[in-house]
């Protein structure tokens, strides 16, 4: 780190006194509710809303552009806290400045089942919580696409109706995981000047004083990567005034302002220590704190001239607000229509028209299309008719076929515009999009092959945690990836993706499955998403070209069989082709099969007892071919059935090799069946 | 980037003339391989290998320390081409120098089924592929890891056995990958003077030119953790060589020398552009090459004198070599046979002794222990017996439970210990850990919290693809984890990680059961291994302290029904009490109840059917009980069973109030038993 580790007194001596005694007041309020509630709940995070107060005391009192009447204020300035486990200092904030579900009960209720008041902020939990942190680093990566949402909607609807600020905190544990670097570069690559973060800048981490693990120097770090950064006290509010006067000056950087503080500031013996970053103080370190801090007050009971003053910090930008809501008013009627429309989360009146066009467009083609290929025709259909569409991917944009034509590229300090270069940067796009769903006004995906899923998995799952509608486009979704070989081969990976709950993974046949996937997808704006799609071309199985939506119930009889059902053979996206063609066999040879596409098994499984049994079939003869492991298929196949897939990693080769050598063929499914059958009919 | 984009010439202008032309047709060797091979397989990436083809002739023909008579030569300088999709580039340079098994044909079967030259490099496919790259940013980060390990192997057998390099190629995407950061920081923070890095800084990616997506100034940011940095043109020999000099001459930095150059050095239209990095060149293009390059030579065909200079660099270290076994022979007996058994990954005899111990000591203790205690109780017996052990945690140390008592630290510079502060860097310790394991004499394990698999996901992967023993050891394994709440709660984890092949996920059921997967990990040198521990108490299951390790078959009885079985419950760590409890009430009402414990499925699947047979029981009454998302325990209950878990995610609050709000309790198996048991017996 920067500057040295502060050097904490062993003793309990008097602290540096404040540049502002008022100011250290109200901070200190933020102080004690964080310290009480950690020791009621006995557990949690007391040092860093400790350190942090006096930074969130000026931000909030002086700057910060919101109104706790109004949580939802489109043009609100948003507040990051990126190190989650500091929760209380958000709780106490929301609770000071007067969101009306925060009270002093859920404060007393931190940490306990069904309260609001979650170990780490939950997004939905309260009004104020912009996001759900806590896994570190996601935050301070989120942010940044929430500033990106602001400059691309103020490039359309101009400064009058979007002109905020996004302001983050963050500690040292955000810094040291790989994705803040994501994030900070792709934030200074694109000039994003209204973001500023707070870094907590305390020396301490778990394990110990930060010099055990870390040497950086952050500052230099950040300005390499074109960031504006300024290093103050972070005990001296007039320090972080005007370093925050000085970050709003900055117009085509974003700001990073490393704040020096003590961790757990107050505390007699544990400030500037570790066993100031977790667990409960104990009454006696508490007892010192109050008499260190000069504060009478009992737990949960805030003075009232300082909850009066902390009152008008929450309605100080009422007015702000109101003048803001007369400006949409009096803009010209297609664009106030447009603004609401968007901002309220709805999507256009006709949209769907765009799907059954696409799929019009695919049937009159009948050509054999990717699904890749299918998904990146699709996208040409709605962005013409969803201008909140925004497209990108993580450097591999002419593979994942995610830029429609005459996308416009957003570049550095040109904002107007659908598509992004994301650059290798798996994890902090899928973070970026979280930030821009959250943002609001914008529907982004993203795109890169799929095993490198696993590169944004915890982006992924926060976008499932939050039920927001980020969409993850990925090609390349199985061993049909070919040369590139076993590490680019997704083997696990759509099991491992279906296992996390409220994530919608579409694995679609053809290319009229693609469309209704990319359907269902938008339809559904508290579903995050993912859709994996083929490097190979893939015949077209279905020549339905209507309204009707067939992959919506997840799993359904794409053939039935030709005479009683004696055999239902399973399958998802490029694999179908081998369960059609097997079955034609199979019903030469007299077996009546079915094939049953199973685009998305989380909507399957939401479907009611009775379709389910219809689509599953009574015969236990059952067979699922899948190019990847097993896992999950035993809920539909059962002890009887038999899988065709794979059971262990790829190989590099072309896409006809690699399936014959692991045994993903027509033949195979037709042996399988052909055993089953017997098996099963004895 | 740091230097602007080259100027490339419309038309093929001439090449600058080469500092040393000699030099220069030995770096045309590999560059004709490279395009002809990628031409050959109509796919590939030809670009980095011609870029950085200078790059790799000096390094290899002055500076590399090897021998490729002897790949495994321990003291071997390690080279490793963290832009794995360049592998054309490392198999032409294994041919050249005369590696036994990368023969020409190989290089002419390129990408194709069942060759040892797959699309990116394969580790065990060919001596001199010291491990798999391709997916970006993970060679650079394991490279950290092997220079690591090189530093503390020389901390304890001194520099006449252990004194060597790891030179590491990079490209632009790999600098762009978060997982980078936490390589360069972790490596400039321990002062790790024996790393090497070249950046091929072409300013080159797949959406085209870096600059649509990058503007770090990549060797401010390297310099601000603490690496030394030198910036050259990566075409002049010359330079070259003085900069890999100056490197070696830093003693107590990691050095990264930037080398611009042009991607596809040498085509006629595609140099300096994306056309240039993937996909073949077309013959016409090569032809240009050949005309650029003075190349007369047919494809696949090496002139005489080129090879002949060729194959005197692979054998170049020869000497060296000898030299240093001679100084292992001289070396005192004990130190020798210990340097030997170490570096042959041979485990000392007597190491399951430890095992036993550990499994006495909790007997004897007859307490409730965690199972992240008993973990750390297994280390400390395990940390006397076995000196290769070699400990950490992604700051998280108290609570994973991975320091044993009286383990040394490593520090910046102080090599001579046994246990890692990683940082907040879970992904780069993973990665690493994969380095420490790949250079070979050490044992590495590490730690973090479950939930938190997610961040070193392809790391875990890419241990599991390669065959090495990574032990990841991932605390907090559940729901039972309680206040963080769902941020920090794994759900879907225990799935999305069986799902991994060749990756033994272990999660024990008491202390015993801990002790034997921690015997079975240390046993199976070719697995990857994660060990999912809990945060909370759990009652000692079983009382046997034996050499017999029950565990070893994946899944066993742990409680035989008293009678004919009429029901099975399976589970799998904190929940086998909850099945424990659950039979005796059913006992008493007379259903003769098994409890099957299964601490490791893939263990489990390795057994013969009779065995399975014998464990799964005949009754279809099967219940699974365990605290995360069903997907896979179909498998083992089938149409009828029940099962008792989770069917979303997590909630903040203690960890009974938790369980009991997802009814994963003791009444909530008898109900599953009682209903499951009147179902199936009708």
């Amino acid at each position: 780190m920067n500057a040295p580790a502060p050097t904490i007194p062993a003793t309990a001596a008097p602290l540096p006194a404040p540049k502002d005694p008022h100011l250290r007041k109200l901070a200190n309020c933020i102080r004690f509710l964080s310290m009480d509630a950690v020791q009621k709940a006995k557990s949690g995070h007391p040092g860093a809303p400790m350190g942090m107060a006096d930074i969130a005391t000026v931000l909030f009192r002086e700057f910060l552009n919101f109104d706790a009447a109004d949580p939802h204020w489109v043009d609100r300035d948003r507040f990051v806290l990126s190190n989650g486990h500091a929760s209380m200092l958000l709780y106490s904030l929301l609770y000071l400045t007067g969101y009306k579900d925060m009270t002093i009960d859920q404060l007393e209720r931190f940490r306990q089942a069904g309260s609001k008041t979650a170990g780490h902020p939950e997004y939905r939990h309260a009004d104020g919580i912009e996001l759900t942190t806590g896994p570190l680093g996601q935050g301070i990566a989120d942010s940044v696409g929430m500033a990106l949402g602001e400059r691309i909607l103020n490039a359309e609807f101009g400064d009058d109706l979007v002109n905020h600020y996004t302001y983050v905190f963050m500690g040292d544990g955000c810094l040291m995981e790989g994705i803040s670097q994501e994030a900070i570069s792709f934030a200074g690559h694109l000039k994003l000047g209204h973001i500023i973060a707070f870094w907590d800048n305390n020396s301490i981490t778990i394990d110990g004083s930060t010099r055990l693990s870390v040497s950086d120097n952050e500052v230099e770090r950040f300005r390499a990567s074109g960031w504006h950064v300024q290093e103050i006290d972070g005990h001296d509010t007039d320090a972080i005034r005007e370093a925050i006067k000085v970050a709003q000056s900055v117009k085509d950087q974003p700001s990073m302002i490393a704040c020096k503080t003590i961790i757990g500031f107050g505390f007699p013996t544990r400030a500037g220590t570790q066993k100031a970053h977790s667990d409960a103080p104990g009454e006696d370190e508490i007892a010192g704190a109050r008499q260190r801090l000069d504060w009478d007050s009992p737990p949960f009971v805030i003075p009232e001239d300082l909850l009066n003053d902390w009152r008008q910090t929450g309605s100080r930008g009422s007015a702000a607000r109101t003048a803001w809501a007369e400006r949409v008013k009096s803009a010209p009627d297609g664009i106030r229509q447009e603004f609401e429309r968007r901002t309220a989360g709805k999507l256009p009146d006709n949209w769907k028209q765009a799907i059954l066009d696409a799929k019009k467009e695919f049937v009159e083609g009948g050509k054999d299309l990717a699904s890749r290929q299918a998904s990146g025709s699709v996208l040409n259909h709605l962005f013409a008719a969803i201008p909140e569409l925004l497209g990108g991917s993580a450097d591999l944009t002419p593979s994942n076929n995610t830029k429609a034509t005459n996308q416009v590229e957003i570049k550095p300090g040109e904002y107007k515009g659908s598509y992004i270069h994301y650059g290798v940067r798996e994890h902090g796009m899928g973070a970026a999009m979280n930030g821009l769903v959250l943002h609001g006004g914008l529907v982004p995906y993203g795109g890169t092959f799929m095993c490198f899923s696993d590169y944004n998995r915890p982006a992924i799952r926060l976008s499932a945690l939050m039920q927001i509608r980020t969409i993850f486009v990925m090609t390349h979704d199985s061993i049909g990836l070919g040369e590139d070989g076993p590490t680019h081969q997704p083997v696990e990976h759509l099991a491992a993706l279906r296992a996390i709950p409220n994530l919608g993974v579409y694995r679609p046949a053809d290319a009229i499955e693609t469309a209704e996937c990319w359907e269902l997808i938008l339809d559904q704006p508290r579903r995050a998403a993912l859709i994996a799609l083929s490097r190979q071309p893939l015949p077209l199985l279905r020549k339905d070209a209507t309204s009707e939506n067939k992959s919506a119930r997840g799993g359904y009889v794409l053939l039935e069989a030709d005479g009683e059902r004696r055999l239902t053979l399973f399958s998802t996206g490029s694999e179908v082709q081998l369960a059609v063609k097997a079955r034609d066999i199979l019903q030469q040879e007299g077996v009546p099969t079915a094939v049953v596409s199973m685009p998305c098994r989380l909507l399957f499984e939401e479907q009611d007892a009775a379709y389910k049994r219809s689509v599953l079939g009574k015969t236990k003869a059952r067979v699922a071919v899948e190019a990847a492991v097993e896992l999950g298929w035993e809920r539909y196949i059962g002890f009887d059935g038999r899988f065709v897939g794979m059971h262990g990693f790829g190989e590099s080769g072309k896409i006809a090799d690699v399936y014959a050598k692991f045994g993903i063929t027509v033949d195979a499914v037709v042996d399988a069946a052909r055993d089953v059958v017997r098996a099963v009919e004895g």
